[in-house]
């Protein structure tokens, strides 16, 4: 029988990263408080993690003007696009064994 | 538009609880040996997680004798059935949202 949990990532388990991905695979980028509002979490537990999928290469940061305002949008990388679907495929796996 | 990530709970967000839980959801019970050998994690990992699923409540252990040798199984409570039952149906949800 093949581990349940094979394929699962440990960069995706916490929920703000993968509800943060979840929401950037189907977006093409979003900004800070677009997601912060989205997610219902705080601005520092929000930045942690994406600072985390910056790391890991799964998301770009972008930083422009709105006028004179600044702002920050983040997008998937292809790098992210990949290990992000590989993880849903074994999250569908796992949740299949079970029915 | 709901967030994605209402109704996960952080008690599953590791793979090795999760893991564990759906094992035991489809075997009423279940010994540490073989979680380890399913999930192919280490002792101390295993046992610090399924730890952490007892202190919550979610399983139960037991512990008797096949023999003379002690013999240490687990089963999931109406507890945790509930609760991963309900993170599971958020799981899907998000996995939806990205269909």
């Amino acid at each position: 029988m093949k581990s349940p949990i094979e394929g699962l990532r440990k960069e995706f388990e916490n929920r703000v990263k993968l509800g943060a991905m979840s929401m950037l695979a189907v977006n093409d980028n979003m900004g800070f408080n677009e997601l912060k509002a989205l997610l219902e979490v705080t601005d520092g537990n929000l930045s942690s993690h994406l600072h985390g999928l910056e790391k890991a290469g799964f998301i770009r940061v972008s930083k422009t003007f709105a006028g004179r305002k600044p702002q920050t949008t983040y997008a998937m990388t292809s790098k992210g696009r990949e290990a992000f679907e590989s993880h849903l495929a074994a999250l569908e796996a796992l949740i299949r064994q079970l029915k």
